[in-house]
Order: structure tokens, then sequence, then C-alpha cells
């Protein structure tokens, strides 16, 4: 009897059936790996896009060569494969659907969910993958560079808010510019914060209503790739018509953080050391960390996260993470200070880790204020 | 010891948990009902957002209510939670993650995937859902409108393919620009298909590359409202410069089918019954389906899904499902013919099942061609 992975997802909302198969199906098909064949099952609406879009290594069946019944339900199908390649043991991830893995053990099947990643070598980039990465990040780029086009252009009126167009400017407007900007290039983005002042305290808030001078504006900008399914993740921050003291020193500290940080990353070097030694220069520039009347202040979300097929993966910077960097990977560098009195600011390159050091997949400038 | 619903996704992803909850929080978190109590538990992160977001009788907890511990796992503050309710089992969606489902059991928690759906009462509508929905539908016709607003536009070159704003008209810029004309009310669309001839032979082809004349263009639009949740959907099939006698014929066969549906729906009815009388009045008007040379043609998709806040809810309008209607869904009416030599047609409306039949909830003309 053999053992086998199985995946069974949509394409769209699973990084590693897209990482197995390159298929970016919307509904949910079958990936299965047993022996030397890697393989898709999917239904007959797909087997031509399935043909097109498949990497080269992936056999293509439709799931009649496994159920004659139309009706055949993906339990059925499943079971049917595992007859077929004296299939005992499946392991899948750790988000495979309960009930079907239920069902698949009621038929005598052992299903074993991985504790930790599916595809380790997910986290360690190729040159292809980095290339992908980059044409994403120019693309995040365009919509900052919109992003800060409009401020640039926008006057402020009496009441110190801006007015673009002849209207006010709202965080919804500066979205949906910026989304339309990278939705020209084949970029999709429906989370982009353009959060202002108070709102920029909240590090998810995506910001809703006017936007002001003289408070920071966090626009954060992560688009995926339609064709390829790669992601690019970029945040600046910008005041118009002249910042806040405060405002400037945090500037000044999240930049000096980012640098330090990205100097500290290569093969080695431990995560959680990288996410403290930018939390202690920041609080060397006397921006404490701490909690007060039920909200968090200062510095209280991961340093970085790694990007690829999925916005958020594995490895994280991030406080809890002590296993040592490898190489390969791409990840965020985007240190932040928060407070309610004032908003927040937020600065975020993303590097590629390389065997020397970390090289930086980010080309565009850092610039606080704008007239 | 107590029962309970547990539900571990992300607002964003599952249909479940927002419309449990109403908190559309792009990262998964936890939700839970017990005897009187219904409640969410969320990061540190969410919780003022979850404040602002969720529904009026849902209690929301930060993860530190359920333990001390900052670095505690999912696995961890469900127990905590399980103990702190005496709940001894969970009942959970289909898709509830596996890894954690084996964790709970580890524990000692029974945990039962659902079988069916998780709310059956999701699949039929309140007079505030339908006026949601509607208001995505009305943008999709605005995404709509502008698809053929530009194929209006567009002249027609000596190779009989499309030119619009001094370029080759694509499918690729269609999409584009029918999703941010949706984009900038608030609908977000990533899959819309313009898919011209041989392409609209598929059902599931996006559309690529040029947009030709005399030929079908089919375009399928579904925007997501960003702030309530619900998706619209519409589908229409134009030609510019005069149609083949073939797709003229085609037309009619499916319109025909789609507003004889219409008058087949109401409380009582059989979806498969429905499915198969239009699929029936296509054939009279000579559109058989089969299967030729590994590739379908004719109609072989199902009539229509349910739409809500996800865009394939149950029930569906298809040939497998014999569980008459009861009221308040809200399904797509959608007959599509597909035949390889020429492309396709398909005519999508929404509609509401009412007391007495139907009402539907797309408010747009149907025009095959465009000179």
């Amino acid at each position: 009897m053999n053992k086998a992975d199985l995946i069974f997802a949509a394409g769209e909302n699973s990084a590693d059936i897209l990482y197995a198969s390159g298929f970016q199906a919307p509904d949910p098909f079958i990936y299965f790996s047993c022996l030397q064949e890697h393989a898709v099952i999917v239904s007959a609406l797909e087997q031509d896009r399935a043909e097109r879009e498949c990497k080269t290594n992936i056999t293509i069946f439709g799931r009649n060569e496994f159920s004659k019944d139309d009706k055949a339900s993906d339990l059925d199908v499943i079971c049917s494969l595992a007859q077929s390649r004296e299939i005992s043991e499946f392991r899948v991830p750790h988000d495979f659907p309960l009930g079907l893995a239920d069902d698949l053990r009621k038929r005598g099947l052992a299903v074993r969910a991985e504790k930790g990643v599916f595809y380790p070598e997910r986290q360690y980039k190729s040159e292809g993958e980095i290339s992908l990465i980059e044409a994403a990040q120019r693309v995040a780029e365009t919509g900052m560079r919109r992003g800060i086009g409009i401020i640039r252009e926008a006057s402020v009126n009496n009441d110190r808010i801006l007015e673009w167009n002849g209207n006010i400017l709202s965080s919804e407007i500066l979205q949906a510019e910026i989304n339309i900007a990278m939705l020209r290039l084949g970029g999709f983005a429906d989370a982009t914060i353009a959060a202002c002042g108070g709102q920029a305290a909240e590090p998810h808030n995506t910001g809703s209503g006017p936007v002001y001078a003289g408070k920071p504006l966090i626009m954060d900008i992560f688009p995926r790739m339609k064709k390829s399914g790669y992601w690019g993740d970029i945040t600046r921050t910008i005041v118009k018509g002249g910042a806040p003291e405060i405002v400037r020193k945090a500037y000044e500290a999240v930049f000096e953080a980012r640098e330090y940080a990205k100097t500290l990353i290569r093969p080695g070097a431990v995560p959680a050391e990288i996410h403290q030694a930018a939390k202690e220069l920041m609080e060397r520039h006397g921006f404490r960390t701490g909690r007060q009347d039920g909200r968090n202040f200062g510095f209280f979300h991961g340093l970085g996260h790694s990007v690829g097929l999925a916005i958020h993966e594995k490895p994280p910077l991030c406080p809890v993470n002590s296993e040592p960097l490898r190489g390969g990977e791409v990840v965020t560098v985007e240190p932040g200070l928060y407070y309610p009195e004032w908003g927040g600011v937020r600065l975020e390159d993303i590097v590629v880790v390389t065997p020397d050091g970390c090289r930086c997949l980010t080309a565009m400038e850092n610039i606080l204020e704008i007239e």
C-alpha cells in the first residue's frame, strides 16, 4: 500500500495547491502526488483551462476517469483514486476540510493533517519566483505613486481637509484610485489601507472618511497579480502640509529601525532577535510600547512576514520565531509606531535573503512631507 | 456539559462566519454560540474593528480573556473557551480545518462536522438581505453598461478586430474597465468574464486576447460589495457588427429558456425540473447537448445557483437538486448554449422566490447586436 499527498482546495484560495499544480481554478479541485505521479483531477468544465495553466510535470485527469457517474461526490472520486493507486494513507494540509477527511476515514483511509508547513520548500524562493514578486512589487509601487500623486494634487481647505477633483478627498476615494491604477496592470487589491490621523493608530483599520492635512496618512498596498498569483506589498506614511514634530520624530525612528533591521537580515540570523533589535532602536528614540485603557500603543505587531503565493506566509519576522533564516526567504520589513493621540507611522519594504545578507526588492523613495 | 457551534475562519473567506457575526476580518478568528451566548474571540489588533462591525447580538472577546499568554495558540484559546462554558461537543462547518479539529479531539473534545449547510436559514433571504443583493446587482449592471458602452464606442478594423482608444480591444482591457467602473462604487470583482468567439464556448474561460466583430462576446460580471459582503451577478452576450444566423437563433433559444424558467420558479417548484424544462425548450429550438472529441457541447452547466454572502450558494437550480423551493431564495437563472464551432451564448438574471412566483432583481435590457 502507498502513501500520497492530497490537497482539495480552490487555486485562488490555497497557495499550496497553486504551488503544487500552477492551476488557479476558482472552484475546489483535487491534487494528489503518489510515487512519481503528480496530478490534478478536475471537472470537465475545467479540463481545457487546466491543460493551459498546469505546471508541465502535472498530469490532468477529468473526474470521469475516476468515476463513470457524473454526479459522483468528491469523496467517491478520492476513494476511487485511492483504490486505483493502492493508497492507504493521505498526508493533507492543516486546513484540509474536516467533513471530507472524516468521510474518507469512515471508508478506511488514513488522513493525516500536516502539523507545520505543507511544502517547506515554498519558503525558499527560486529566481523565477523572485522575479514574479518583483513584478508584483512594481505594480504595488505604481499604486503608491498614484496615491502620493493625488495627495500632491490635492488642496487643503479651511477645515484642514484635503480636496481633490472638486470633492472632499476621502480614504475610500484614495483606495479606489490606487486599486484602479494597479488593476490596469493586472494587480488585484481589495484591502488597501489609506488611514489618516487617529485611524492610522490602528494597524488593521483600512481607513474611511476625509483625509486631513497635518496628520499622518498610512498607505499600505498589497496587490495580487492575477496571472502569476504572486503578491507585492509596500507601506509608506505621508503628511500633507507640514508634519507635527512628534510625527517627524516617529518617522525618523521607524525609518532607522527598518534600515537597521535590513542590515541584520542574513542566513543564520534569528527573526525574533531582528524584531527585538528594531523595537529597541525605536525605544532608544523614546517610543515605548505598552497597553493603556485597553489599547495597545507603540510597536505591537510583528516586524514582517514572508510574501509569495500568499500575502502572509511563513516564516514571519516576529518575536516568537526563533528559527534562523536560511536564505531565499522573501520577507517584509515593516516597523511601525502607533499612538492614539497622534496616529501612526509605518514604513515597509520587502527583501530577499541572499547568501551574504539581503537584497531589497522595493524600489521606491521614502518621503514624509508633501506640500 | 454543553454543546456549542464553532467556526474558525476569516470573515472574507467564510460566508458562514460573516453571516453569524457580521465581521469581515481578513485573518481567521473564532466564532462560537453556546446556550444564549453568541460571541467572537479576536486578537487585540482586531478588537476595535470588531466592535464597529459585529452584529448587535454578538459579544466581543479579546483572546487575552481566554488566555493570559500572548502566544497562546488557537487550540489553547478554544480549549480554554470549552472549559469556561463546560462545552464537550462542537458542531463545526464541513470545511472546518482538519488539523485544528484533530488537536481538539486529542484534548478530549468532540468535534462534529455538519454534513449539510451549516446555517440552513442562510438560504432564505430577509428583506434587508434582498436590498443588499439588489444594491450589488445595480453595481454589476453598471459594470455591464461600461462593457457594452466600450463595444459600442469601438470601431472594427480590416481584420474584423475591435479597436478602442487607439488600441486593439482585448478581453483584458474590457475586464479591467468593467472592474474599474464597479470599484468606484465599492464593488470588487476579480474573475470577470469577457470571452469572445471560441473562448465563449468554454463557460469557465475568462477570455484573453482580441475581441472580434461578428462573434459572440459573453460578459459575466459578479462583484462583491466590500462593505456588505453581498454579491451581484449578471451575464449578457453581445455581437458587434452583425451576428451570424446561428448565434441569433441560439440567442433566441437561450432568452426564451430564461424567461420560461422564471415563470416556473415558485415555492414548491423542483429545481431539477426547472433545469430540465429550460434544457428541453432549447432542444426544441434545435440545440442538442452532448459530448464529442472529449468536449461538451450544448447546455452542460446548471441553470443557476443561489447568491448571497457567497457567489455560489445553496440551493442550486441544477439537475441533481430535487428539493422543492420554499420562498426567499435568491437564485440566478442563466441558461447557456456552447458550441466549439461558433462560440457561446449565456443570459443571466437573478430572481428572488416570492410567495406566488418570483421577482426579478435584474433591471437591465437584453441586446444581442451592437452596431
